[in-house]
């Protein structure tokens, strides 16, 4: 059986969310490295497999696709140690991972995306203080949880800590500064510590 | 043991998910009203509960908390027939799951939230045009995957439907039209045509 096949661009946060739970797997497989900026995933080839556009895309067996970068962890990680084995801690994990992409990567990401990927005069920039003061919104409710809480579900690494690190750990790429958030940082070390940890690549 | 209690805006489609499952689930529950636009999230007492200020929130012991519409759903269905039993349907409903709450929520319930809970005045309705070309593109991946699939997840009526409908059959509130989308509107016939349906209530 060939390996499964990720389509992503490696300076995304929900790509790489991807690419560091299958080293940490120690799974085999296939990176194929698609440049969002210039349309990779606007041609008329990538959406007939993914017709959200959108990376990024796991090909789990020839021709078949899964896409959503959370959904994605949770269908490579069930069995093993980074999926809560309680329901209990698997709903938990599944409420940080959809708060997550509700509450945190449309302001954290987007903010990076702005400052890294625009030109510095772009009209987008005017977006800035909206996407801050809800990105600090999502950061302080991390910080409450993570002053009493080692990992996001309880005291074990999880795919929730993958999902929040992706963007969180880069957010000062888009303006936002952590030093007054000492448990998010204490937290971004422990993630950095752990097994077969592998840093993100800096955008391009 | 006490029934669970649902904090929720019986009126909110994030809601209205978690009642709809816990009837046809046929569980007992309490359902707390709480009035997001009066600030009813907002005081102390409920941000000690929930940080992140929102509904639904389900406290499935007493003082003990799960929010996310989406997490509560899996939650609430794991073990039963609303939730696949295999991983890749798992991870396929889950998929959706996150595609309403990125792609589908933030622009399909804004515009309703808009055009139902805002005065006609409101500077908010220069949002519209974007929340309402974000949507069609929404609709349109829902149409594309239910012109040749019955439920989102194969032929099986699950927590995805459940999700997907609750804005999706309430999408006129917004100002959408759904009249060129034929397999939505089929699936939205079939989904109320499921045991135990309950319809949403209006906006008050």
């Amino acid at each position: 059986m060939s390996p499964p096949r990720v389509y992503g661009m490696s300076s995304s946060g929900n790509c790489y969310k991807v690419r560091l739970l299958l080293e940490q797997l120690q799974l085999p497989y296939q990176w194929v490295e698609l440049d969002v900026r210039t349309g990779a995933t606007r041609q008329p080839e990538y959406l007939r497999k993914n017709p959200n556009g959108r990376v990024p895309m796991l090909e789990y067996e020839p021709g078949r696709y899964l896409v959503e970068s959370d959904a994605i962890l949770v269908y490579l990680a069930e069995g093993s140690a980074f999926w809560p084995q309680h329901r209990l801690g698997r709903a938990q994990a599944l409420q940080w991972m959809f708060f997550e992409q509700y509450s945190h990567e449309p302001y954290i990401a987007v903010a990076r995306f702005i400052c890294t990927a625009l030109p510095a005069s772009h009209a987008r920039r005017s977006e800035l203080p909206r996407l801050h003061e809800r990105g600090y919104q999502a950061l302080a409710v991390m910080e409450q949880h993570l002053s009493h809480s080692r990992f996001f579900v309880g005291d074990a690494y999880s795919i929730a800590d993958i999902a929040l690190y992706a963007y969180t750990h880069a957010a000062a790429d888009g303006g936002f500064d952590l030093q007054s958030l000492p448990a998010v940082r204490a937290w971004i070390a422990r993630v950095q510590q752990q097994p077969l940890f592998l840093p993100m690549p800096p955008v391009q």
